[in-house]
C-alpha cells in the first residue's frame, strides 16, 4: 500500500527531536560546578521531568488556569530545589536554570532529517513548551521550522484536541493532510483520534538507561521508523 | 548615540518583504494566458489591492467577525470578477487566484538581509496574511523566518495593539526587546504607541510607478535604512 502523503509534518519536541535529560543533566551539572553549587542533578532533572505531566493536568482538568510550559517549570523548580535542600541559588540563577529548556540538543539525526523532510513538507513542533521555548530551542539547536506550534497559541497542552486540530486550522488543512510525528505512542493515539495521520519512532533512551515505556510502536501507525533520517528515507526523501 | 538592540526583529511583509504588485500581475497574467482568459490583470490586481483596507476595516470596526485575509481576498475577488465582467472562471481557477497571495515574490534584497539578520535577532513577519499565507510564501520565496506571527493567531489585523503586544508576548519579552520593520510609516507609527522599536526603509515601487506614499521617514524611527540588507549592514551584520 502506498504511503498517504500528507501536506505537513508536525512533531513533539522533547524526547522525538530533543533529548531533554542528556541535555539538561550536563546543562545543570556544567553550571553548578561554575557557580559553586552542589546538588544530585541527575536526580533534580529526573524528578523535574516526573512533575511535567501532573502539572499539566492541573491544567487540563481546569484546576489551575491557562499556564505556559515555562511558568509550570519554575513553580516545579522552585519546589523541588527547597525540597532537595539545594542552597545558594539566586532569582537570576534560578531564571537561568529553567531556561535550560531552552537550551536542549537534538538527537544526531534530527536536523538532518528534518531537513530532508522539509524539502517536501511544512515542518513544525507541535509542542507542550510555548512558542517562546521552542524559538529559544530552534535557533540553539539548528532546527528549521517553517512555523512553530506552541501550546500558549491554543491555551491548551497535548494531548487536548485544540491542539492537533489548531494545527490543521492554522495551516487551512484538513486534519487527514497533516502527520503527527513522535516517539510517544499516547501523543500519537490522541493525534489519530482527531483524523491526523501518524509516525511513529522509538527513543529508547529518552528517560535513561532504565526506560521501559515507549520501546515500540503500540498500535498500526501509518509509518513506523527508526528515527527521523529514517523517516524522510521512507518518504523517499 | 549607539543603536538600541532588539532581541527580536518582527516585519511587514506585502510590500516591505515581496513584492505582491508585480508578482500578482505575473502569476495572474501567465495563468489568464494559459487558461484562454481574457482581463486588464493589472488593473484587477490594482483593484484588488484597493479592497484591501476596506475589507479589513470592517472587520477592525466589529462590523464583521473575526475573518482571516484569504477569505477576505477571495469576497473581494469574486466582487472585482463580476464587476470586471471576467468569464469562464471555474471555482479551482478561482481558488488557485486567490493563492496568488500565497506565491509572492521577495524584494532582491529580503531573503540575503534577512539571512543576515537572522543570525543575532529573533526574525519573523508580523502580517495582516494568516498563518497557512505566510508559510506558503516563506517555503515559496526561500524566506527564513525563525517564527510566523499571523494575524489570525491574534484575531486582529495592524494597526490593533493586540498584534503588535500579542508578538512581544509570545516570544516572552518587553515591547522594547522587539523592533517592527516596514515600508509604511503608519504600520510603525502605531508600534511605537505599543512601546516597539522601528525601523523604516522605503518601497518606492511597491504601488507601481506612480506611487507617492511612504517615499520617505515621517518620523524619526529608530533606524531608517535603505533596504534590508542596509538593515543589517547597520546592525554590523
Amino acid at each position: 500500500m502506498p504511503l498517504k502523503q500528507p501536506v505537513a509534518i508536525v512533531f513533539d519536541t522533547f524526547g522525538t527531536v530533543v533529548d531533554w535529560r542528556s541535555s539538561l543533566i550536563a546543562d545543570l551539572g556544567a553550571y553548578g560546578a561554575a557557580r559553586g553549587v552542589e546538588a544530585d542533578w541527575v536526580r533534580l532533572v529526573d524528578a523535574w521531568r516526573a512533575a511535567y505531566q501532573p502539572a499539566m493536568d492541573r491544567v487540563r482538568k481546569g484546576e489551575q488556569p491557562w499556564t505556559k510550559l515555562d511558568s509550570l517549570h519554575r513553580a516545579s523548580l522552585d519546589r523541588l530545589v527547597a525540597e532537595f535542600g539545594i542552597a545558594g541559588l539566586s532569582e537570576d540563577d534560578l531564571v537561568h536554570i529553567n531556561l535550560g529548556w531552552h537550551r536542549l540538543h537534538p538527537w544526531p539525526d534530527s536536523v538532518s532529517g528534518l531537513t530532508r523532510l522539509r524539502s517536501r513538507f511544512i515542518i513544525g513542533p507541535l509542542s507542550n513548551g510555548n512558542v517562546s521555548l521552542l524559538v529559544d530551542m530552534a535557533k540553539f539547536a539548528g532546527i528549521p521550522w517553517d512555523m512553530i506550534f506552541g501550546s500558549d497559541l491554543f491555551g491548551h497542552f497535548k494531548p487536548d484536541p485544540e491542539t492537533y486540530l489548531g494545527v490543521a486550522r492554522l495551516l487551512d488543512l484538513r486534519p487527514d493532510q497533516v502527520m503527527m510525528a513522535a516517539a510517544h505512542n499516547g501523543d500519537l493515539a490522541a493525534a489519530r483520534r482527531c483524523g491526523l495521520l501518524t509516525a511513529f519512532f522509538p527513543r529508547p533512551a529518552e528517560y535513561g538507561p532504565h526506560q521501559t515505556r515507549d520501546r515500540e510502536a503500540e498500535q498500526d501507525w501509518d509509518i513506523v521508523a527508526v528515527d527521523i533520517r529514517d523517516l524522510a528515507t521512507k518518504f523517499g526523501l
